[in-house]
């Protein structure tokens, strides 16, 4: 048994703040578990009353003698320590706490969870919550939560960091025809995250899909290892892209903002559907819930009027998918039965006056057609139109294939009653071609993203480096010295323009000699991160003239900035070459401050990310750059290459022949560097110089933990 | 009187094609117009019935004793030529030609049409359609389509080149509580277009927005300019972004493939609001119906549940929108009421627990504050929350403010009660909050470029070198000579790298010297456009010798290419420049040719644009480009330097100076250029350099017509 079961398929719940009063929120509880037709025991607990909706009360969790395998808490935060003592006398099984009032009010209130976490460790009970609405599983008759009793049932598993969002969704799933199997509403995330939970639905055959509203990754790279593995789909909507968002989640659950774009990455490289809006959340939802297996993007459209089609056909370019090219025999048949001026061609007008069997006509004959992968219909209420009958006709033939349809019946009033034929039938229904293309994509994106997740795997080898390296950079902290970064790169085979170290002016002379004019100058100390900054670099250096003076200018920057031990560097000036940037950054754990010094992980970070891009003014301007985490697969060079239009100038798109192959072979390298040093926090080489054949490390620069 | 009263306000009416089958189209017309409630006079056409629907039948429009001011035609397009002619006898005010099977089923479609407008022209007589489900006026009481018979009146004029996307608008109408002023179903625009009722809605007081579904422009430039005029809000949705939609535009309406950087940059420089998808044109209409005035971009969120009130901040800020930061009285007040645990800073939360009265409460105390411009409120369905009553409220509270107020009841079955309530208060209501955020969106834009528009004048004066300039291109046709080309460019004092066109290979050794090594050497002919591409540029030539093998090389290749009467130029090789480029294009009328040579101009272009972005690789693989229509004033040259990575470099944003004012100034006089040459078709400056203090064409290319 795993003991998530004690949560979702519990044999026995205790629901204390069970109230004679209807309007408690303990009595909700109680009344929904009911409702939902919970076959188990259930004991409310309470001191002041014997029976509670026809069930004997008992005053405390531990008075009832029966085991229990869950508890339901809801009183308030107070209140919450000493019932959860009692839970861990009476060793339940599980422990939901719906109060709020714990951490997303300040350190106070973290500090209250956090003895709970403490004194339910005793015994390894597992809690949900603290600020939560409940679970919900349909599949075992079971809705303990405040929310609204009824429920539809379905394959879709639900998680909310904000136990309103599903609210909204199990209303707006009442409309449309989707169905749950699991509600989980996470809130405060004191015990059980999400992780747990995609372990344990992953398992469950009800679950077709799992949908998360979440505020932050309780541990991003465990995320990530589940996610990739999973056989289920995950969509996750995330908020905090911008700052006043990040800022409004700080104030609502202490959430802490996490990076954007690596949470982008790592989602990405996991298999999980990122979605940006609700409305796209929900529909995306719906599309995963009713179709099963891979699809792909030829979209055909079939319309009663010109417009629509075209204004969907842009959408479905727009975002990536295909209008379906039909075969000539599928445009014959159709040719054959519409009227003579009708169109043929996707997007396919079955004309105005299309009553219910010509939309039926031509749906079967175009879902016959290979080269189709979905197919949208799209209805207007014109004079003629059945809008009834076409509905009937939809779900009927929908029934004859195993292609996704989707229905979007334009407009209100009228075509709500073949909106409402269509949503009890499992055929996606949107009100709006927009939001069936959203969803799609979504599900094409899930499908190709899959055959990648089999080439990924988190198992990567260190190599025979790793241990002298690491002996190399036993006892160093932060920034590591340069010429060591460089002797750690030279391990790896890494590319190195080759510099020149010089003891005093007149080495420097016989090194620029040996590089050859024009040679760059530049100043080295490990305090010394940004050299441009303080003109710590000097280009261009022509002749022995310019050296000298050079030479002398930087030794009195040294001087002046009081960097003892200071070194100078001669590389050779190259010109007409691609700068480039790889950047290697760590994500670190959040953590908090508790009462005295007493640091507490809030959440794990999602480790390494490698980014991308060109050098220069691109970087900074142009804001070239792709951001992938760390380990890469080959897929993920290649995207990190399409990307950028670093890539694409490499790629040789301009005529100007580059080594791709030897950059794609520097990131690899950096991916196999990574992993062996595994304190690595920072690593940056900027400029990556790409140059005809070759490819150099202009500059590094590395820090370890 | 205007000729479109004969359409809009007719008071009379004959139906061709009215019928006593009510299935019959013509009948349909009839019967909504006798439901719509108008009071003028109706004559059913019908040679085969005495009475139709209790009115006096006459054989042909002509057999009608009193005067016509509008005829209807519903009878197929065989038939409709002969009843024209008889209109044309009948000298009636204006005729609507329903039938489809003219130019948007071919060739013969359209010769068809042709000959209707031949004779149409004869007495002037206007003719909307044909292809058209004709025309609504609520405040005339006339509905003359085949439409649904009820429509909601209110102060959306909606033109539409889709009948159907009329159709599902008036639906979405009844749900959602918007209502109509006008609607005007274009059809073929064989006559009438968009540009004819923009000037007359536009004189219409019961018009409050015009919204508009356009596959084509009739007449860009002349749209242009009504639009800039125009005192009521436009709304365009103009599908044809894709190629996919571009060839289905083809085939189901005849309709040219128009350029869609040209239209964004048309209908953003005449104050039009462009939108993507059908959700966003229904949205918008909804928001510019019921918000009049300014207004500004700061939005409070009020909501029951955090979660979702944080997604709405990140669309809110992602869009562009800010999120209002409130007065600390504000703050204060709200805290003061709301209960401790409540958020007072926006997105302010007040709770799961929130009751009509708290939500109420709220709503007035942040209206009040002047740093928020717009109020949105959502509402997710909780166990305690009023649906109704919190509707009522925001009802109620909305009659007190001017400003904007949104409600998003987020769900499904539950909230629809509330969003009932709303959608009969002029409050616009959404489903989602991404929709009401593009909408407000393109609220608060429209205002801003409004206050551009007054700046904008569509009168430039020729300069004075206007004259000269256009006789010295007198009898140029094509390909304009490059020193006459330079010599234009002179007239203006735009400045260009200094050249020298050696006469022979001595003259140009002593060109190179004065213009100092090292120089660039060019092939110059008029047939060679693409010089690079022919290797007919030489970079970087560094001494005499290399002159020599150059200017040989160069002079052999122009043999080899024919190029009789070529010229060699010399220029400085200048780098470390930033390379832009300035293209000016003409967008040519759209012409068909019908039968024998006889060529038909579909539509009118939008004239002049002009190009402006990054030479080299930045326009060809970053598409650095932002296109502008001419004339430009100031603020079209500062969007322009602020869209393009080009202007980001040129202003300094790297630490490089640039002499952006110089780069303004060329722009400037190449604006003044195109207004004096009017039969320009094509100017390339590619590169214009920009180096320090200077900025210099290197390279122009004119074409003339």
């Amino acid at each position: 048994m795993h003991f998530i079961d004690n949560l979702l398929k519990p044999g026995s719940i205790a629901v204390v703040g069970a109230s004679r009063e209807k309007q408690k929120l303990g009595r909700m509880v109680l009344d929904n578990i009911v409702k939902s037709g919970f076959k188990g025991k259930i004991y409310p607990i309470n001191p002041k009353a014997k029976r509670i909706a026809g069930f004997t009360c008992h005053p405390t969790v531990s008075a009832v003698r029966q085991k229990i395998d869950l508890v339901v808490i809801s009183i308030p935060a107070s209140f919450v320590l000493d019932v959860v003592k009692d839970c861990v006398k009476k060793s339940v099984g599980a422990v939901i706490v719906i109060a709020s009032g714990f951490s997303e009010t300040g350190k106070d209130g973290l500090e209250q969870e956090l003895k709970l976490k403490e004194v339910l460790a005793k015994k390894n009970i597992p809690l949900l919550g603290p600020n939560c609405l409940g679970i919900i599983n349909t599949s075992a008759h079971i809705n303990a939560t405040f929310a609204k009793p009824t429920i539809n049932a379905g394959n879709i598993a639900f998680l909310s960091q904000s136990g309103a969002l599903g609210t909204a969704a199990l209303d707006w799933a009442q409309k449309v025809g989707i169905g749950f199997s699991h509600f989980v509403s996470l809130g405060n995330k004191l015990d059980l995250s999400e992780n747990n939970f995609i372990e344990y639905l992953n398992a469950d055959k009800n679950v077709g899909v799992i949908g998360m509203y979440l505020e932050d990754f309780t541990d991003g790279k465990k995320f990530m290892e589940l996610a990739r593995t999973s056989s289920k789909p995950i969509i996750v909507l995330k908020p905090g892209k911008s700052k006043a968002a990040q800022h409004a989640l700080g104030s609502h659950t202490g959430s802490m903002a996490q990076n954007d774009l690596i949470i982008s990455a790592a989602l990405e490289q996991s298999g999980v559907i990122q979605v940006e809006t609700i409305e796209e959340l929900f529909y995306t939802l719906m599309f995963f819930s009713w179709h099963k297996g891979e699809i792909g993007n030829k979209i055909a459209v079939i319309t009663n009027a010109g417009g629509p089609g075209v204004v969907t056909t842009d959408e479905i370019e727009i975002k990536g998918l295909k209008l379906a090219r039909l075969k000539s025999s599928t445009k014959k048949r159709l040719a054959l039965t519409l009227p003579s001026s009708a169109n043929c061609n996707n997007p396919i007008d079955v004309l105005g006056d299309a009553l219910a069997d010509r939309y039926a006509f031509a749906l079967k004959t175009v879902l016959a057609d290979r080269n189709v992968d979905a197919v949208m219909v799209l209805l207007t209420p014109q004079t003629m139109t059945d809008i009834v009958g076409t509905a009937k006709e939809i779900v009927k033939v929908t029934k004859t294939s195993k292609k996704l349809l989707i229905s979007c019946f334009l407009g209100g009033r009228d075509v709500e009653k073949g909106r409402e034929i269509i949503s009890t039938s499992l055929i996606p229904g949107v009100a709006f071609p927009s939001d069936a293309v959203d969803a799609l994509t979504n599900l094409y994106r899930y499908y190709q993203g899959k055959k990648r997740l089999s080439k990924r795997s988190s198992s990567v080898k260190s190599s025979k480096y790793a241990k002298k390296v690491n002996s190399l950079l036993e006892g160093v902290h932060g920034v590591v010295d340069t010429q060591l970064a460089e002797r750690i790169l030279k391990f790896y085979k890494i590319p190195l323009l080759r510099s020149h170290f010089p003891k005093d002016i007149a080495d420097a002379r016989r090194g620029a000699d040996k590089v050859t004019y024009p040679i760059v100058l530049k100043l080295i100390h490990p305090k010394l991160v940004h050299k441009t900054d303080v003109k710590a670099v000097k280009l261009n250096v022509m002749n022995n003239k310019q050296l000298v003076q050079s030479y002398n200018e930087l030794s009195l920057l040294a001087q002046r900035l009081k960097l003892e031990g200071y070194k100078m560097e001669i590389q050779p000036f190259i010109t007409g070459t691609l700068e480039l940037i790889i950047g290697v950054k760590y994500d670190e754990d959040t953590e908090i401050q508790v009462g005295h010094a007493k640091t507490i992980v809030k959440s794990r970070g999602f480790g390494h990310s490698l980014l991308f891009g060109m050098g220069g003014i691109y970087t900074e301007v142009f804001k070239d750059v792709s951001l992938k985490m760390i380990p890469l697969v080959d897929d993920d060079i290649t995207d990190i290459l399409n990307n950028t239009y670093a890539g694409i100038i490499l790629k040789g798109e301009r005529g100007v022949n580059y080594n791709v192959k030897k950059v794609r072979d520097v990131i690899k390298k950096i991916n196999q560097l990574v992993h062996d040093i595994s304190n690595l926090r920072e690593l940056d080489i900027n400029p990556l110089f790409a140059c005809g054949k070759d490819v150099w490390v202009v500059d590094v620069k590395m820090f370890v933990a």
